[in-house]
């Protein structure tokens, strides 16, 4: 069966439904035939945003709870066939100022979220994001799924762990786990209120507020970039195999850019903005893990996943909705 | 100076300074003239035990605390040179039926000791105990410190963690702390109540009490063993060096050698007991690991430790260990 049909009248969960993968997730799942329940718990600071499922509101059911609440997530995981487990905190510099809240969401929730998998529905099928955060600073590029986890912060370290009750769950209890390194995703629906979850949304937001984008020292810093709609892809595939179940595999993009050329790119396709280079501040020196890129050859061997789309039309579509839609995710500025 | 006399009029915090390791670090401690501080909370089915110091009492201070008491260490770690971090839920099995616990004081905790390091006392210098435990199954033997971590359990997925943070601190905060990851030890003062904190205790314990001691399969699987005289030893060096600052640690034991081995060792040794192969329980056969010992290369080249006790000899001291004061460890059976 063709892992799009799988979907048809599947019962699918997905823990921080309204932020920006879950969302884009949920859109497609319902476009699948999915019946789609969203655990959301709109924290202001975080990605969640109803504004993100505007148009499948009555196509799906949204239930507002905090994965840290281990009574909801025992109730909420009965009777589904698949979880999406995408809930997280996912600002890295968040998590140095208050490691405990990253610790509880990040780490202790996803331990309550796969009790109430084990004890009441251990025939649920579950994908978990994980991060590249999770290597830390490469030992060597590309970075593959044997690269040594030594993550550079308290979120690297607390996703990690997340991840890893989720295929201990599968080694001891064969629970049908599996997680998604993913890198760095970009599309429509991404939290853009603040920019302490990473430097793409904020770049985007620039550039659709024509203003100056800073690069720290000479940008010539090497990322990888996933359009959500591949990543939302990759999720599918695999919530319908049973082949990843206790494996881990790492997304990518099509070529690693450096950060000034994507800065440039941003603002060539919006028309305004500009590009500066400002000298790395000391503290951020300090946690800067150089150039980073994943491969993403063993997911497409498993399951035949690669990004499809290119950069160029990727960014193109994101600052399109953005510059429609920007009311729904920041403040202007008068 | 040589690492043995910087203790000298040192201020020491042991976490966990009742349990096996650290109260025999305590007592070394002492004697090289130390003013040490226990913290233990002497939690029924872990290792403290106020026997461990019997003699020292008066030479060191003993504070009842628990480590996820983020309150009671602010005020503890404050004035302290170095604190040797060794408090740990240890089981296995108890992480499995109580994962929360033992994310609680494996985790949690060590995050709250580190922000009390960070706030109440940034120049303290801490050696965490890590654990071999946090590579699960081994990729190749021995492992090194570059082997993956892949922890089979959830002990092991939070102990990767709380070492962790430590490097996480470390490289953010300059905080001068590194880990070392211990094999299985043995000697005097461990806990012997019950047989969920690992086999060379229990195994020691039936040899002392004349019992027959049961292996899964074969007995042919290798293990490593350190003495805790040696991972005291080792402590104490990584204790008083800023060369391993931010770095992580094997220890190992001399030879592995096979629990059947190990088992025949300690009857012939006690002159009792004896030793019976039974078939795997599917449970644990499940999570078993098969061969697993360490290289301690790493440790030898940069601070010259090495395990110096051998296995027969530290054997035979800690069944005479047991031997005389078995009733501060277990209570015999009539």
């Amino acid at each position: 069966m063709n892992y799009l049909d799988f979907y048809t009248n599947q019962s699918v969960l997905i823990t921080g439904g309204l932020g920006f993968i879950g969302a884009n997730l949920a859109r497609r799942l319902v476009d699948l035939g999915a019946r789609v329940t969203l655990v959301d718990s709109l924290i202001p600071d975080y990605g969640g945003n109803r504004f993100n499922i505007a148009g499948y509101e009555d196509r799906l059911h949204i239930n507002i709870a905090d994965v840290r609440d281990p009574y909801s997530m025992r109730a909420l995981v009965q009777g589904q066939d698949v979880l999406f487990n995408l809930a997280g905190q996912v600002s890295h510099i968040d998590s140095m100022t208050d490691p405990f809240s990253d610790l509880e969401i990040n780490a202790r929730a996803q331990l309550s979220i796969l009790e109430a998998c084990r004890h009441e529905n251990p025939e649920i099928k579950v994908v978990y994001a994980g991060t590249r955060q999770q290597y830390g600073k490469p030992d060597y590029l590309p970075l593959d799924e044997k690269h040594p986890q030594h993550p550079t912060d308290v979120n690297g370290v607390n996703k990690l762990a997340g991840e890893w009750y989720h295929i201990v769950y599968h080694n001891a209890y064969g629970l049908r786990a599996t997680s998604l390194r993913l890198t760095n995703t970009y599309g429509p629906r991404q939290l853009m209120k603040h920019n302490r979850q990473g430097f793409i949304g904020w770049f985007v937001r620039l550039a659709v507020e024509g203003k100056e984008l800073q690069l720290y020292g000479d940008g010539q810093q090497l990322r990888d970039l996933t359009h959500v709609d591949d990543v939302v892809d990759a999720f599918l595939r695999a919530g319908a195999s049973d082949a990843v179940n206790g494996q881990v595999f790492n997304l990518g993009g099509s070529a690693p850019v450096s950060l000034l050329s994507l800065a440039q790119m941003l603002v060539e396709i919006a028309g305004q903005g500009s590009v500066r280079l400002v000298p790395w501040p000391e503290a951020r020196k300090r946690i800067d893990i150089g150039d980073v890129y994943s491969s993403y050859a063993r997911i497409q061997n498993v399951l035949g996943w690669q990004p499809t789309i290119d950069l160029r039309s990727g960014l193109a579509q994101t600052l399109a909705y953005y510059q429609q839609h920007h009311q729904h995710y920041w403040k202007d500025e008068h």
